[in-house]
């Protein structure tokens, strides 16, 4: 068969590793695939194109116009590796209306552009591939498209930022506090100069709203996702919460309920037995719950040239066995039928039900514990562990810590706002949602 | 579009689980499918017709003879969940000449008669689906066919036969012996009353040739794999090895080196920080390591009758989708188009590398650690660590455990050999192989 074209839009971190693994690993894709695959082209930044050139040692066709790329002759497939939102959704809808699949790891662009790309990709009977988008070169988009598709997906919780898990663990293995964890990260290159995105949650949540469309067959809609990162979280309650047995990560939670759909992104206390739980520095992991299969767990690097890379190539792979069969035949893209995808209630997070860790800092004397299980008791929130500290020496105020058994935001919000507001209480009280992650 | 006709041969309980689910998911699976996935047809052993008669309610014609469902026309896929090579290996010929799609769980069968059975599959241009066969509900296979085809797999090391697994926990756990953990399993019903292929490495070894050959383009050579089972393994050497920080698992092993394939099964030390380490009970996972994208791991039940029905509908689910196209627009059997399968040299035992775990029961008195030492260096075997016990209560004797760097199987024989001839040696030394899993 003739070998598959691609036009690379973009070649830094993820297009190198992308151009990297189809130039050492040619031979064994193409025993696989059925056919070679080859860049042919590819659109870098001017100030970028002497040091692109020589890695590809004249083998790649180079250009400053991605246009240019997606419209060439001599490509059948464009991967969009530039990120950001424009010009990738114009050139990609472009590549789409000219008939030309898509491999894309750019999930801001999905996560807010999806149902539009998809629509207009099913239009023009092409594949749209993005196993790259969501945790690197971990294949959780192929299995929840293809590998549980016999399952009711009840649940899905992950470590889908490698920036974010980095900076815990090193909070908690080194004592460190956000900002200094962040400037190591920074250092290393596992944070941008800007880490906004990483650390407020909103790249885990670009990544937790295609991961839900595709696990409960509804839309793409990052902008119903409730979002808290990790920059206020301190390294006080880390240790905290491993006196409970628990550690924290910044957890992606997509969950189907009786009452509608949660989607949220925040630091969530979890059990040190899960496995889940030790996964840490910049690795990723997905667990997913399906009513058959149980519990499943996907693990792996989530970022790099090389693990995202592996992805990209992965997708390149499924187009160059199927690109040319009838849509009815391929998988779809969001795992279920495109006139099948359902507008579900995203519930609004006052409406969410999961366990809680509160620590108040309340005045040592008699009375105040009492104040404090009454306003929990009248809100029907009880109290699954508690914790008082001493107090530190010359102050007169105690952290007491509670965990909570599941309850509904709304009682919790009310309760905190009753606490706050009793005399003996010093300072706002820190509330974390806390997962049992087994049912 | 018409539904897809599913005949089962055998309905205990993995066909029981495949019914339920397409009984209780039938929407959800359609919607993802494109169209309905329907049982017509099953045959069931005649004990058990009247107990499957009232399960199935009526809705699936039932016989005895599974030829009949075989080439019933009202069977578009037939799915073989009966095991066992015979009649099965005649059954799946006989669809598969039929042109009817295969599915099946039956890892004995493939890995016996696998080559033969995806040669015919080819010649008659239809899919053969045994995600079900290999790790339960976890989608390994799909992994491996399809979301890792960027990389050259160096290794891949799994806890992939879950009865082993739960006993070597029981044994960890609550310090049982083989026996006392393996009579637990069986009144549990996690183990058959002949336990051999679950207890001897064998069923891991069928699934581990399935596994190796997706993995490096090789046949299917079950008898080629070097398999040693759990069944003389201690409590006292669990607990050495914990001493050391490592646990003890069943793993099966397949490494890609430049002499040439390792392929084998048995208990292995690995260190307690590994992920996989804390896999316990009757789950399992499969840790693969790609060029690529490095090392991931991939988690879940390995057994049961809805996770292993979970990965019988989603090979279903693909046949749905795609058993109409094509076959060179397929997904190759084995990852690697037919053409492009190779069969590259399986090492004998002797010729393995890896690291060691050594106990050896000596006479406590000078000179002895001396000559054992000397005897390892002689075979250029380094050692990593060391721990001398002292003698117990009224014992002349000491265990003397040592950890090896990695070294070649055949020097560790003779150097075994060598010091089983010692006059202070009283007892056979127990020689365990212990893996860093990490490059």
């Amino acid at each position: 068969m003739t070998p598959l074209r691609v036009g690379l839009l973009g070649l830094g971190v993820v297009g190198g590793g992308t151009w990297s693994i189809l130039e050492r690993n040619r031979e064994e894709i193409a025993r696989r695939a059925g056919r070679d695959i080859v860049v042919t082209r590819a659109a870098v930044r001017a100030q970028d194109l002497e040091r692109v050139r020589q890695k590809t040692a004249g083998r790649v066709q180079l250009c400053t116009d991605p246009m240019e790329v997606v419209q060439a002759e001599d490509v059948d497939v464009v991967a969009e590796l530039m990120g950001g939102k424009e010009p990738a959704r114009t050139l990609v809808l472009r590549a789409l209306e000219l008939g030309k699949p898509v491999v894309t790891a750019n999930k801001a662009l999905l996560a807010v552009h999806g149902n539009e790309i998809f629509e207009v990709a099913r239009r023009n009977e092409v594949m749209v591939g993005f196993e790259a988008a969501v945790a690197g070169g971990i294949p959780i988009i192929k299995v929840l498209r293809e590998g549980l598709t016999a399952n009711r997906i009840q649940w899905l919780a992950g470590i889908i930022n490698g920036t974010s898990n980095f900076i815990l663990t090193q909070m908690r293995d080194q004592g460190m506090g956000f900002s200094e964890a962040l400037s190591q990260a920074q250092a290393l290159g596992y944070a941008e100069a800007d880490p906004t995105f990483d650390v407020e949650g909103v790249d885990a949540a670009h990544k937790l709203s295609l991961l839900a469309a595709m696990a409960f067959g509804i839309p793409v809609q990052f902008e119903r996702a409730h979002v808290e990162g990790i920059s206020s979280l301190t390294a006080e309650d880390i240790c905290y919460a491993e006196e409970f047995g628990y550690r924290i990560k910044l957890l992606g939670i997509a969950k189907r309920t009786l009452r509608g759909i949660e989607l949220r992104v925040h630091p969530t206390l979890i059990s040190e037995r899960c496995l889940i739980a030790k996964v840490d520095g910049v690795m990723n992991a997905v667990l997913v719950k399906g009513d058959a299969v149980g519990a499943t767990l996907y693990y792996g690097a989530g970022a790099g040239a090389e693990p995202t890379g592996s992805a990209v190539v992965a997708d390149l792979v499924d187009i160059a066995r199927m690109g040319q069969v009838a849509p009815g035949h391929r998988v779809p893209y969001l795992a279920f039928q495109p006139d099948q995808v359902r507008d579900e209630v995203v519930l609004p997070v006052a409406e969410i039900e999961t366990a809680y860790y509160l620590r108040l800092r309340a005045t040592d004397r008699p009375g105040v514990l009492a104040d404090i299980t009454r306003i929990l008791a009248l809100q029907k929130i009880s109290i699954e562990a508690m914790l008082q500290k001493e107090p530190r020496a010359g102050e007169a105020r105690v952290d007491v810590i509670m965990l909570t058994h599941v309850t509904r935001e709304q009682a919790i919000d009310t309760a905190i706002n009753q606490i706050e507001a009793l005399d003996s209480i010093a300072a706002p009280v820190v509330r974390l949602r806390l997962e049992s992650l087994s049912s």
